[in-house]
């Protein structure tokens, strides 16, 4: 009876529910597809170039399986024409330098890799028929061994760690096969030939369809790094000092996320490295040479990560409970509002000049401002008297200048990092405070400002350029567009 | 006459030049010799199981190159053997984890883009002859941009990456092959049997012969990490007070660079994230279950490198040429030295109870003396009368200790991510403040001090168990080792 009751009560209920359940699950998917179709838009959005990768993939793949379709081709390479599709596949990546070097090293690996093989095999065939897998059996475990030991060298292992994958693998495919198949040359030639045609239109539709620079994007990079710095420093003078100046602004939320950018440069050296390593593979493009100094570009990284350190140690006392009395942080607002805002401009002025290329000299004007506002700020502390203040309530704001003197110390050495980058790559300026070793006579300079050359007589090496200031950087006139002959515009 | 003289006196020049440059390119290739020796012996060295590792690779390979060599083996897969030492060469990773994940990946992208590739072919068999190779180039397009498209999502990329290109691949060549290939199934069937046999073989001598969990390198990672905050801090207390003390030794260069071994945990966060994904693939294995909470060590990392970015900003202070009047040290001294070596051992504490997977709540009480050593810093700095000395000769000394405060709350976070670690992994101890959910009426507990069972009267889950208090882990007594099954001893 108490089973039958429950039974009964239960069926309706669960019918109800089964129903109810199922609506909820219609209403689930509907706003998983939604939610997946938002991000599928998003991801596109914010970085267009993956749709267009992966167009170029789809186009690379369908172009060497030609290989197939076409019967001439077809005849001359059979079945192994799918290297040539398994090439594309695997070495197809979103970057120029890395479908160079996944290229390159899938080459070379594969030619030297397949001479060994065929030397191994002949050495091999000298033990007679029972010595033979034997003798092929030690030498595949000893160069597999050993090949895979050389990849835990991590210079190795940032290069050529893909090469010496492809050279194991064809090594043993090699030898091992070649103990069975009779034309060995025969299939490593067809062999050789798919994955050179496979990489080629790798590298080919990467190059010359809307190619993806790894160098480019490390460029880029670096600036939108220093960018990030100079916006949280100029944000956090404001955001700092605004319980002092309640009549200004209260930052929003927003913008405060906005200030958090600089929290990516934390963990950004991995990037920074594989970009760098895939940079050194690629041709010169754009503005960039062969043999740019990739390797600056890592330094100057490694820079400003330490800058984000001492600047994630300041925002520990954006919103510290612990606050300085007013008195005090009014005292020090001034110069600490100079080095704020005279830092962020070194910095932006730094990353506006590896945008555009030019010599990094122009910083050096807000970064001497933000010494000299250091200078003030600790003449200001020596001189502040503190009877009627309780050290602990000042340590805060003491603490938050002991710091920001430090980050004016981490811009100082950025500045020098970027003036070696300028220096190594060449950058180009008429704002050269020294003449530089390649041009002894070279061009008359005056100190500080934009210089718009006027008159260049006769155009030789050797002449003197008479030059007048200009203190924005010329966009509209065609003279000075020869100054600046690569600038992004 | 001037061209002969010059020409006479090169001749013996250029001799003795050749001779000493090739001695000097012997004594330098000899040099370069020496120094490959060395560094390949330090890779060893410093981690054995690289040279295991590399063995295994060549056994494996040789392992599958059987397929080859034994007649009954060849006659049923000819030279479809070949996907084997190529699953070998491209699956074998240094953990189970990384191996796991991608075999598995291989397999089953294998299989479903080869079923869907077959499917493909027979859609495209119903466009006629002409129709044939262009609705296959479409859908080799369309997929192979799709699924490129897909490895930009990052949760995709990180665990699925490589079984989507293996998808893309496999898909390609099916359904491109399939157009000339007349046994298409048998050679789908072939392949994914030996791709199977490779993977099984990789998966196999990756399991059981030394393996190398990714899991448990994580684990270690965080222990190491923990370890390595605990130096810094408790070297840090005793090297920044040395000037005031002339009387205590100098710390020795040597300990210097050991002290910046943090350095390596404000980069560490790649490293950990691609080892927890990998620990995920892995099966039960030592002291770790299959579901055991490997997200929460990334949460534990994330806080670590917090407590690091702190320690990088005090570390700065450390050779700083700003020092604070030896007095103002002293006064300060005291309870700085007390959180430093306070804060070091609750560190130590909770490594050491991740290490032997027990309850953490031995570090509160290390932690909580640090916090009334905070209070106490508090108050020192409250009451210190600064009539006599400058704000700006002490403001470096009073950074340090507003940063050892904040350091204070970064180990506090760190210890409750330890705790939660516990509850999530079920880490065993005697020594639980709470009663678990698990166990509603069970154990009577005395905090602090790891408890010794004496008498378990019953041995029933609801029994009480009377228990007497004890400072140490008792090592030594069979009695006590049921508390601790699983200690690395």
């Amino acid at each position: 009876m108490d089973i039958e009751a429950i039974a009964q009560e239960r069926r309706p209920r669960s019918l109800a529910q089964g129903l109810s359940s199922l609506r909820t699950c219609l209403v689930k998917c509907k706003d998983k597809a939604v939610d997946l179709g938002r991000s599928i838009k998003k991801l596109g959005q914010d970085d267009p170039r993956r749709v267009i990768h992966s167009l170029k993939v789809g186009l690379a793949l369908t172009l060497v399986s030609l290989i197939y379709y076409v019967r001439p081709f077809y005849d001359s390479y059979g079945i192994s024409g799918m290297w040539a599709v398994l090439t594309v596949t695997v070495v197809f990546e979103f970057t120029v330098g890395a479908t160079l070097s996944k290229g390159l090293n899938r080459g070379f690996a594969t030619f030297s890799a397949g001479a060994l093989g065929v030397g191994a095999q002949h050495l091999a065939c000298l033990f007679g028929e029972e010595g033979e897998p034997i003798v092929l059996g030690v030498l595949v475990f000893l160069l597999a061994g050993a090949a895979t030991f050389t990849r835990f060298f991590p210079r190795i292992k940032a290069r050529y760690d893909y090469g010496i994958l492809i050279f194991i693998l064809t090594f043993s495919m090699v030898t091992v096969s070649g103990y069975r198949v009779e034309k060995l040359l025969e299939l490593a030639h067809q062999r050789l030939s798919t994955i050179i045609i496979g990489g080629a239109t790798c590298i080919i539709v990467s190059i010359f369809l809307c190619p993806v620079w790894a160098g480019e994007d490390l460029h880029k990079l670096t600036i939108l790094h220093l960018e990030k710095l100079a916006i949280f420093l100029e944000g956090f003078g404001s955001e700092y000092f605004q319980s002092v100046n309640e009549d200004k602004p209260v930052i929003s939320t927003e913008e405060k996320t906005f200030l958090l950018g600089y929290k990516s440069i934390l963990t950004s050296k991995n990037m920074e490295e594989s970009l760098a390593n895939f940079a050194r593979w690629e041709p010169r493009h754009g503005r960039f040479q062969f043999h740019h100094p990739w390797k600056q570009y890592l330094k100057i990284g490694a820079l400003v990560r330490q800058c984000a350190y001492r600047i994630e140690a300041l925002n520990g006392y954006l919103n510290s409970d612990l606050q300085a009395p007013p008195t005090f942080k009014k005292r020090i607002q001034e110069p600490c509002l100079k080095i704020t805002s005279e830092s962020s401009k070194a910095l932006t002025m730094l990353a506006s000049a590896i945008k555009l290329m030019t010599d990094p000299s122009l910083a050096s004007l807000h970064l001497h401002n933000s010494e000299i506002a250091v200078d003030d700020l600790k003449i200001l502390l020596k001189t502040t008297s503190l009877e009627d203040t309780e050290l602990l309530s000042i340590v805060p704001a003491a603490t938050v200048a002991s710091i920001l003197i430090q980050v004016v110390k981490c811009v100082e050495e950025i500045y020098q990092a970027v003036n070696e980058l300028s220096d190594l790559a060449n950058f180009k300026s008429a704002v050269k405070p020294k003449v530089s070793p390649e041009k002894p006579q070279a061009q008359l300079l005056i100190h500080l400002g934009v210089v718009k050359p006027v008159v260049n007589i006769g155009g030789n090496k050797g002449d003197v350029v008479v030059t007048v200031l200009d203190d924005k950087i010329p966009e509209n006139e065609n003279n000075s567009r020869a100054n600046y002959p690569d600038q992004p515009l």
